[in-house]
């Protein structure tokens, strides 16, 4: 069945009375890298007034709370650091609240400062990340470099931009020889995708990708054999996490995004409806082609600021 | 059918009439690290005598022919270069002998100086690898430093303990955007066997295992999708390879390995009978077990070096 396409007020005013929770992805619906998709701050406002929760979604690890408020302060958008949930604080409430991780283990961690930040927030203690010691080259010719520590109780792996050998054999070594320690990525996609600026200075930033979060992580589930929990979207430990620190009725809960792969997959495992919408990195075909993905949205929007204009109507 | 363990002078003496050309791993069936297999200079001594041709084949890509040669040397085993067959030579010959890579394009190498030798001695042009700009850590804040290049036609990637964040950006950059570029692994091992130091001088050496070539190259087939092509055991590029140089009777060939699922797959991937040698990687009950491995070796033997004793019979 083809998922309904939005576009009367009743059908909106429907949908909106049925919502206390809004699960917001954020780039391809807020924004589009740095440019705020029409409509979406008074789309944002209008729902606030209307008293719903609203929770920003997204798997970028390398952010902590704090960063991302300063991304939306940037784009004039309002949000608190309270509504914003990154895979890495996801990560971090998973080990705390969920596997109730013991205070006296620690984390080795393959990502940036903002992982380790959120990390920090939570209270739990961590080795690796932006550590100067396990962000240089190593030699062959020493492997004693790569020290083993029996505190470590888990390898955590987001993106991380100084991915290099040491930190993998480091990591490797952590679940090769410490029993029962957990291995956990803040998520798994497989492309960053990121902009570039082109040579000709009139034209606009080139949209591109190059390796993601998940392929970041691949030397080590290939190295070790081991399936790692993996938190982000589309999986279900990102929504124990949310849930774990936000408690709302999943019943009464929307996922909104512009990923089938991700953010409507994600919905769709955690028992949450969804709302698709277009302008992001979801083709058309993939929705109302002759041979759609599976994937199927509750529902579909052009654009989430639409719904501030269909307010008024 | 569990395969027949070699002990009598007989079946040894029929074996070596029936085998021309001696196809032989290196760690495990030679050496071990830095102790040779006791009996394998004479062994290999003897088969020279009886006029076999020896051909060392190895997984390991880092370590060009003459590399290996100065191992053999200090070892005082006798070999030489043109008997040496390591996955980054079979890789080079592979290239240029099967593929036909044209002259005027380039391979960008994710792999260490031995790789690159290769490559140059069958004359192929190649960026990245030892190149110091390639062997830096980069910022999220610019990805212009990530540079195209319509000329490289292949990206072969190899075992690289410098691996980091802008080479694996540029080779993927190169997959996904030049047309009908080659995806080469040298050899797809998960793990990379080493010896590191007893923190007590008294004792021995502790052996271990790190991320190998598999994954080092993991990233990139994760992020792009792709499925490269693989030289080295077991799989058949690198026989062909070896018999585009060599011309040898694969009917009257034998490989001689101690792991099952590199070198006796190897063989038994390219019609060639196996000899699995113990002491080495593989485990009596992998052979002899209850629930046994379905990778069989032909011929088993204790060690290679029992050739010599044997012959003395």
């Amino acid at each position: 069945m083809t998922p309904p396409i939005l576009s009367s007020p009743e059908e909106y005013k429907k949908l909106i009375d049925s919502v206390d929770t809004f699960l917001l992805d954020c780039d391809g619906v807020i924004y589009h890298g740095s440019v705020v998709v029409d409509g979406v701050r008074e789309t944002l406002s209008m729902l606030r007034k209307a008293g719903k929760k609203l929770i920003f979604v997204t798997n970028n690890a390398s952010k902590s709370r704090q960063m991302y408020k300063a991304t939306f302060d940037k784009l004039n958008i309002e949000a608190y650091p309270e509504e914003i949930f990154g895979s890495g604080y996801a990560s971090a409430v998973y080990l705390s609240e969920i596997l109730k991780f013991p205070k006296d283990k620690k984390v080795y961690v393959i990502g940036e400062a903002g992982l380790e930040e959120e990390l920090d927030s939570v209270g739990i203690a961590h080795s690796g990340g932006t550590d100067p010691e396990d962000n240089t080259f190593m030699s062959k010719d020493d492997f004693s470099v790569i020290k083993s520590d029996p505190s470590v109780g888990a390898v955590l792996c987001g993106f991380d931009i100084r991915i290099n050998y040491k930190k993998l054999a480091t990591a490797f070594s952590h679940l090769r020889d410490n029993e029962g320690c957990h291995f956990i990525l803040t998520n798994q996609d497989p492309t960053y995708p990121t902009t570039q600026k082109s040579k000709d200075p009139s034209k606009p930033d080139i949209k591109t990708i190059y390796p993601g979060s998940g392929a970041i992580s691949a030397p080590l589930l290939f190295a070790s054999k081991r399936t790692p929990l993996i938190i982000g979207k589309p999986n279900k430990p990102m929504m124990d996490a949310i849930i774990a620190e936000h408690h709302f009725d999943v019943k009464r809960a929307l996922m909104v995004g512009d990923n089938l792969a991700t953010d409507i997959e994600f919905g769709i495992n955690s028992g949450v409806r969804t709302l698709l919408v277009m302008g992001g990195v979801t083709k058309r075909e993939q929705v109302f082609g002759d041979d759609p993905s599976p994937v199927k949205p509750d529902f579909v929007m052009e654009s989430f600021g639409q719904f501030a204009t269909l307010a008024q109507d």
